[in-house]
């Protein structure tokens, strides 16, 4: 059986929620109802009406029309921790009676442990580590498989609800705005891209091929049954992050965005970049500021740090959303996973 | 200036020679007048008919219409060497007087002085020496415009045309006949991704983004004058060949194909693949059988062999075109280029 097609077909015939149809937007309704009115909401609305006006001096054909947005903390949540580090280090837990070697390894241990400062002193070698035990040595179908098992049964710890349920509700609608006014909608994320796709396409309505991430060597393999495999080996491809979003871009996209939106340093050459070059464009950054429904970090945050990109935004007038002032809700009333 | 938007956009202005409209298909025209009767055409129209009948035993969601389409060989010519390879060599050619320690160092010397033997003796080593020296330590703007200069001002040494010219009308009209149907085109090929996107979407109607290919790696910078830049390096990042191909579908694409073609034993791995799993599949290779119209080559050629892969499509019943007999004609009238 091949998985993936199973649940990207499966995806297709489920709504992504808080999707707004075209048709509503194009009869005049409030086309971002999660939005508050204000700065943010307003330049969103201009750019799209300006690059979409036929005739108008900001007019951009649509397959020009390419919007970028960054993953966690840009689409959905990102603490306390990544919700990638989350499936590993479940994986981790799940996988230690086959390692009894594990309890006396770091970062093993700790996990295993529940000990959190060791984990924080693995640092990157460590997190690396703990990729290699949870994201390699198997198929690529197995992996889908495990992803999406973990989507059916893991719960965030502060909001006990799917992990796919934790997807920003304005945020959809933007997509869905973009979508209905001829954009191509691409994720361009740190994290994994075959993580990313068991639940883009179901949870953002973006497909398998509009999804821009991190890497590891695949290799083809033809097995004694005759069936083709790919085995995820241990081994980093490609970091897409930082300065390598860019890269990550040309190489899968190969042309510049006009749009993209992030939350971090780890975004900020991505809005350089699609910065760069003539014409309109429309750079946006999601402020974490809302510490009662969400979570409030920028400067000092290990996870998802937004210091210099800050800077910048204010400094070239990018647009900055304040989530607590800007955004009327924050997440969907209901996960697809919750209605399952 | 950004140079690719402006290619893209030129692009879009034009028509793809050869292409057939949707309408024309509906209303029940040929949409394949240059494929000749017989198995191969008949195959197609079949397998295109069974997967977008609704409710049909074979039947497969728009989403899932993913066709991969190798390139050298397979939409267009690839001999005496690949297109990609003539460019490199004209650049060695215009960038020799920058470089007088050239003419004593192989595999420069033989290239500037015309010396075949030494090129085929400098094997993979020289190639990608050349590569180097030809495609690497400028920014991906200033790349993209030595190439499209180049589709302007070279011609093919036999038929004295812009080498853009030289791609196949009977694959011009498949690609076209898959799109009008739902289907999404890509371009998985060994050849540079940025090299092909200069001329993809013009000639084949193949959006950057659906441009899967080898690459090298590229560098974020940001220039004394606050302009960010890609520079192109000396490190082959990715080879998306033989059992890469899989492996590039999927990272950039992320689902398994339902249809592939290819022309060579560089291809069989993309096809196994694509062959992969269950649902309906069509399989198939261009076997060059036509030295009067194009060339005539398979087990024993140096550019382009077809051996192994062969035999595994006549045991495997793919689809195997025969170029001399399955095709009216084999080149379009009039390229973009020679139009402009």
């Amino acid at each position: 059986m091949n998985r993936r097609a199973m649940l990207s077909g499966a995806a297709a015939l489920v709504a992504a929620p808080g999707i707004v149809p075209a048709k509503a937007a194009a009869a005049g309704a409030d086309p971002l109802p999660s939005w508050n009115e204000g700065g943010p909401k307003q330049a969103i609305l201009d750019f799209v009406g300006r690059v979409t006006t036929a005739g108008g001096h900001d007019f951009v054909p649509p397959p020009q029309r390419i919007a970028v947005f960054d993953n966690d903390g840009t689409l959905w949540a990102e603490q306390p921790v990544y919700f990638q580090v989350a499936f590993a280090l479940d994986r981790v837990k799940a996988l230690a009676p086959q390692h009894p070697e594990w309890r006396d390894t770091e970062p093993f241990r700790g996990i295993i442990e529940g000990d959190r400062q060791a984990l924080a002193a693995a640092g990157e070698k460590g997190l690396l580590q703990i990729i290699a035990a949870t994201h390699a040595g198997m198929t690529t179908t197995a992996f889908d498989a495990l992803v999406a098992e973990w989507f059916r049964t893991a719960r965030h710890p502060r909001f006990d609800r799917p992990y796919d349920g934790l997807v920003y509700q304005p945020m959809l609608e933007l997509l869905a705005l973009l979508r209905a006014n001829g954009f191509k909608t691409f994720i361009v994320s740190g994290g994994g891209v075959e993580f990313m796709r068991v639940f883009a396409d179901r949870a953002y309505g973006i497909p398998p091929e509009q999804v821009v991430g991190s890497s590891g060597v695949t290799k083809f393999e033809i097995r004694p049954d005759g069936q083709p495999v790919l085995i995820k080996e241990a081994k980093v491809e490609f970091i897409d992050d930082g300065p390598g979003k860019p890269s990550g871009i040309d190489r899968v996209i190969g042309r510049q965005p006009i749009l993209a939106f992030g939350n971090s340093d780890g975004d900020q050459q991505m809005l350089e970049w699609t910065a760069a070059g003539t014409g309109p464009r429309f750079l946006g950054l999601v402020h974490h500021t809302d510490a009662e429904r969400e979570y409030a970090y920028d400067r000092e945050s290990r996870v998802g740090r937004l210091d210099k990109a800050l800077d910048e935004a204010v400094q070239r007038g990018w647009t900055v959303v304040d989530m607590r002032r800007d955004w009327k809700s924050v997440f969907p009333a209901a996960s697809p996973a919750e209605r399952r």
